[in-house]
């Protein structure tokens, strides 16, 4: 099945000249510049001043417990590939089983617990990840983070097994000390609204001076298509004391949690919905809707107004508390009915679809978009909507921001794009500066050093094509890394 | 609101280093020509060989009574913001009223009246622009046109607009003395079928030897969703003299305009729809569209339908005629509400769609795509057109040709983009150089300029690659200037 | 009406300096490497190590009554431009007819016979090709496979015509020989069921040792829409014995049919469809269905289920024979009726549509999307499908391998855009190397060799950017070229 490793290790005719490395691809420090020289000595200067700007990490999908019992990290097979997505789904789609990974399966069959064992599959097929930003991230995260010097391959694999699993030991790779080291300003996880927020409230009242807060995400007790949507209603009224029965009292309800949500530091939410379709019903209408999706339930259109209602009422709110939305649409969650059967959510089968803002918007913009109060972050994980879509909608409606590369674009080439198809029509000014979106934690660093790199890059290019004066390229640059980003998010 | 000009003018820990520009962005002789050495090099013989060409604007939306009367410019903040969306919308987009910055209310409400105020406006906010088009459209009015020498900036707004204002009093910064300096060799407006064209009979009449020619714009009397639609039929009645009560009668007079029309020099008709939808119904089902439409008015698929006959009428009528045809579809049309509620039309809330060509177009192309004496040229506000679509379409059909990138994609980025994905399939034969369409007179040189310095960037790769000659580089480079652009409409 | 043509040779005031060229266009060792010199070094040296490698042609459309007769080709005209879409379309878009370049009419109305004066046209119109790749491959061809010396243009062409018809008469420029020197390890035709494979049969009689396989193309039994289905059944049923007016004997003849290719070396089969959509119905559904395709034929919807349907019962075959099915949707077939109805099937007026592959592939993939047995190679004529749903789809299924870039997008290009939208989310290793499709057998060198300087150059920017060692950029580069070929194709 996996011949071509097999085929690696046999002679074969085409055998490959070594050459002497030109530079150690390695964490080159000008890694992700461009090769003129000229454009790549741009860039290096404008690195230069945003590389130690302190990172703020407005959202992300982090565990707060790390920070809360600031426990250590067990083993490097727990740390980097169990918990993520991006690098099992790509060992997965060359044939080898989420078993054998050690991803556990909601049956309770039995899967690899030999860690050691299942690190060495990441090596050897670690070179499925050439040309991906998830290599980027794992070797800054290895040489750079925990500072191994033994390039990941499938000799070092069981050394630098150890070597992992020795630092994670020792009290300066504890989750604080990284959080520190990290030079990390703020970081947000996402909690849903049933959440009573333990682990930030042993945070704040811990005396450590890291500031991790939470933002608001409602899907499970917005979107009635969510996995026990009922039962979750009925847990919001208990929470609140209110009677999550009727339209007003469910709103009220919602309103109540955001106040908490605000109150323990949140400055946002985030909504992710299948589509960004968005409504704007008679409350008749809602109180109709949102009965029948308690009683019965609702798919298919039903379902798709009810939380395009939501985002609009969401909108609504926001106006009142302050709190910037964040919307993140169009992906196709659990596409591979099979694995969502046997192993849950988040299995590397979230595929991105079609999505459409400019109808989709229009409900919520025609009753809001113009309150010069009012922000909402756009996401997308369909590129064909940044120049036709977003880009003109965020250059004109003062409620909206565009926000980075999301997802599968989060990556070299995809935030080039973003920049070259979005800059001309919305400027910088109406993008929102960078965030991980990560549950990652040793990976937020690169994520964020990638994006400094790139944005650098692409401000060089402008400098040297006289399309901006290296002055101006200086001041966006740091607006881009670290200024815009606490605007946006309020922070 | 509008804290970043604030958090600008604060200390702050992350303090920009200036450094010497390694060359002034503004104006810089080689602005938008690529880094690399080589590259440039051939960019640069090329560009010489097509910046001295004579300017030929086909398409655009200057005001023709500019040319008839010759009167002299207002002040800079006329001249420049208040008639231009691409400006105002940006600062809009950061929540600055549209009152603010002197845009007259449909209600007469007040407005900011004080010219010298707004135009500092623009200037503490002309950071936006960065990495815009308009940014370098304005600078090289500015300093290229105008001859203003201090760069623009907040400190300087005030001197820049006593300095433009003096300028714009002068003889030789009158409209008729501008068209020539710019070496325009011909300028089309676009008009209304209901529009008499006394501007241009005015010109025509003058003595004065610049060529303004019109172009015909039907939409007011072809789409049954236009404001007046049946107000707009009636006019077109007793200007022609014909029975605009029956479909015969409405087809007789469309006929007569365009023959008026291109009695006073137009060579092409213009087409501004929601999409690209293209019908061909018998005549009596055109009938009974047409008398519905008269009676009760058309709306959803029933006026598509209309709009889309009407493009394969217009078809038919080109091919007696001989009027070039150009289809501009995809534009939803005053997005916000609001504010066509309160500003009416071009407010810059005009957003792109997905456009589909294929089916669309297949109805018209069924009747007539093979007509050798036939022209139409494609635009689109879709770039996910270009490759998949429109250069496969214009890669094969007769008739079929296509428009330079259009409005956003009138822009550095958005001309490479087209040439990238389109040349391979289309070639630069089917393409029809470039136009402006603007209504921002002295924004056209620069237009034709940035069109210039990127068509001849993108044949400098091929040369630089291997893939043309520079020989066949150089004469490619005088066609996408100045010969195709004459041959597509016929001038 | 090709007034261009004639502008050309008319005197005209902007008469176009002659310059020495840098270099000779004409197949420079290095074209279509990067200008940059140091991306060309690393390009170059990585580009050393592929270019000789076999060619491995595991999809394509010649005839394998070449290689079975082994006769000369007749001359130039035939040879190059009457079988090729990819060279008439373009003159055809400039209105040039069919007919004058010799294309035969269905009703045998007169056209150009003489082939000298058709070669001339293509000569007089050759500037149509700047940019494209059927220029870079036509060149190839005449000058590195037939050895011209002259560059082609219309003062030469005669001498050329002269000169290709000669070599055309040598022995060593009869198919096989080209065979031979073209180190072409296997070539695969592509069939329908129905054939009888007498070429291949002849073949592999021979004593020749040149591999040339078929590909099961089951499109005239499978898909209800096209021309002759029913007629195609009872033909099928004949062939195999089977009772083809039964699902169930449709099935087996089908199986048998496979089972026959198999034993004439095809590794694969290829489904051209409209669309993407496959299906999952009960075995009553289906046999339904396929009865009121065979009795009143199908249309629309339900046309387009039982294609769907035919794929998943395809995947099904093909896990049991091992057979790797390739899917090549969405292209508007025919779209030019009136072309259709005068020449025929493939006369350049194939144009590419919008394609979903999400919702499309998921009854096929939730029935056999983790079976890793089974190998599904998609493609598509839609580039926004890359990074949005081909990546993530093949970066998550096992079953799922990424076609290289097709039809108009075999060019540079549109390589360079398929290897920078897909490999940061797919990888290399979830792709198949290339493939060219074609059916002029003289360009088969030329499209390889496109594709391996094309790759080269990519691999040579990540090593320029250190996101790649060149020790594995290398081996990157072999795999690219031959290796991940020969496992996709299980050759």
């Amino acid at each position: 099945m996996n011949t071509l490793t097999i085929l690696r290790n046999k002679t074969n005719p085409y055998d490959i000249k070594r050459m002497e490395p030109i530079t150690d691809s390695k964490l080159n420090p000008e890694r992700l510049f461009p090769a003129d020289p000229k454009l790549r000595g741009v860039t290096r200067e404008l690195y230069q001043e945003v590389k130690d700007l302190p990172l703020i990490s407005p959202h992300g999908h982090t565990d707060p417990q790390w920070f809360a019992s600031n426990q250590n990290f067990t083993n490097a097979t727990e740390l980097f590939l169990i918990p993520d997505h991006y690098l099992f789904r790509m060992l997965f789609s060359q044939g080898i089983s989420l078993e054998s990974l050690g991803i556990s399966r909601l049956d309770g069959a039995p899967i690899e617990k030999d860690h050691r064992k299942i690190w060495q599959t990441l090596a050897d097929h670690f070179y499925l990840f050439r040309g991906t930003p998830s290599r980027i991230w794992f070797e800054h995260a290895l040489h750079e983070v925990l500072g191994i010097e033994l390039p990941f391959n499938p000799e070092n694999a069981d050394v630098i097994y150890d070597e992992i699993n020795e630092k994670l030991s020792q009290e300066s790779f504890r989750p604080r000390a990284l959080f520190d080291r990290f030079n990390l300003e703020v970081l947000a996880t996402t909690e849903s609204p049933l959440d009573e927020l333990v682990h930030h409230r042993s945070i704040a009242d811990s005396g450590w001076n890291g500031r991790v807060i939470t933002a608001f995400r409602p899907d499970p007790v917005v979107d009635p298509e969510f996995e026990g949507f009922s039962e979750n209603i009925t847990l919001l009224g208990q929470l609140t004391g209110e009677d999550t029965t009727s339209w007003t009292g469910y709103l009220n309800a919602l309103m109540q949690r955001r106040a908490f949500f605000k109150s323990m530091g949140a400055t946002s939410t985030d909504h992710g919905h299948p589509s960004a379709v968005t409504a704007n019903l008679e409350p008749g209408e809602c109180e109709t809707l949102y009965l029948e999706a308690l009683k019965k339930g609702l798919s298919g259109k039903k379902a798709e107004m009810f939380r395009g209602q939501m985002l609009t009422e969401m909108a609504r709110m926001s106006l009142e508390d302050g709190l910037v939305m964040q919307i993140h649409p169009g992906s196709f969650r659990n596409h591979n009915q099979t694995l969502f059967q046997r192993f849950g959510r988040d299995m590397g089968a979230d595929i991105p679809t079609q999505t459409d803002y400019v109808h989709a918007l229009q409900p919520l913009l025609n009753r809001f978009g113009n309150e010069p109060e009012l922000s909402v972050i756009l996401f997308t994980l369909d590129e064909t909507s940044y120049s036709r879509e977003l880009a003109p909608l965020a250059g004109h409606y003062p409620i909206l921001k565009l926000g980075p590369p999301w997802w599968f674009f989060d990556s070299p080439e995809g935030m080039l794009r973003f920049r070259r198809e979005t800059t001309e029509t919305a400027g910088f000014y109406n993008t929102v500066g960078f965030n991980d979106d990560t549950r990652a934690f040793l990976s937020i660093p690169a994520r964020h050093d990638m994006a400094r790199r790139i944005d650098c890059r692409f401000l060089a290019e402008l400098v040297c094509e006289h399309r901006l004066s290296e002055e101006e390229a200086h001041e966006t640059a740091i607006d881009l890394a670290y200024r815009l980003v606490k605007k946006a998010y309020r922070l």
